[in-house]
């Protein structure tokens, strides 16, 4: 497979163009005043969800980006699984977002910054369905920014 | 700590008494034909969320009995933790909702039914919260029966 390019235009992939979107998800939670991670579900090319952390103000700690756009994109397909789809998320998904993303059966999981804290793959053991493939670190230093930037600022306001 | 029984009355548990709130939310999946799983949150001995598995009517895998009560419990106390709270749920929560209640960072975790193969416990490594007292078992018999009976009839159908 070999993406057309033009001289003038900066090359770009489509993980990286998906992720673009993500983050535009993680912009709006950061203009919500919550941690600022986004997340697109994508199939065949075409965006069918979108989500980002609400978990301040749902006061809802299941409000996670990814559950958010599992849930619009079963919605927008009529189905429960989400085969053929990926997810593009700002930042490696947590056990919970990881062992909800086994249920969809969804074939792709793109994320972008890494977590070693709070991220599924801490657990040694693959909680993902064996048939998702997993990709990290697309735009990682953007996605990782954000979440960075976001704390920075919480600390020194108090 | 002693309970006041009396002769005639038969010999219950808290734990038993609440894993029978779960199993009456369980009933009410059964009835909806879903996978018979019901889940209560108990704050000071009083039910503050509800919750039954809802999977194929919201068509959202995500809609485990666990996360509505889950939801519904932190909708209850305005606050976003389930601290001083014990979940009981008739199945061994699956990967998800163990990771969902690290978030919750509830007290107990009480189940039925054990799930060696969906269940949270088949990873090694503690993915719930670390003041997550965890109790197995509880009931198991019925809790067990509702699902085993409830796929049985599933396979006689088709």
């Amino acid at each position: 497979m070999r993406y057309v390019t033009f001289s003038d235009e900066p090359t770009i992939t489509p993980d990286e163009f998906f992720m673009n979107e993500a983050l535009k998800e993680a912009k709006l939670a950061l203009e919500a005043d919550e941690v600022p991670i986004g997340a697109v579900v994508v199939c065949r090319g075409k965006i069918i969800g979108r989500g980002h952390n609400l978990t301040e103000r749902l006061n809802d700690v299941t409000a996670h980006a990814e559950m958010q756009a599992f849930t619009a994109a079963a919605n927008f397909l009529g189905g429960k699984y989400l085969k053929d789809c990926t997810l593009y998320v700002s930042v490696e998904p947590c056990v919970m977002c990881a062992g909800a993303s086994y249920w969809t059966q969804i074939s792709r999981i793109v994320f972008g910054a890494y977590d070693p804290h709070r991220g599924f793959m801490r657990v040694n053991q693959r909680i993902t369905h064996p048939k998702t493939e997993i990709v990290g670190g697309i735009k990682e230093n953007e996605c990782s920014m954000m979440v960075k930037e976001f704390f920075l600022r919480k600390r020194n306001k108090t």
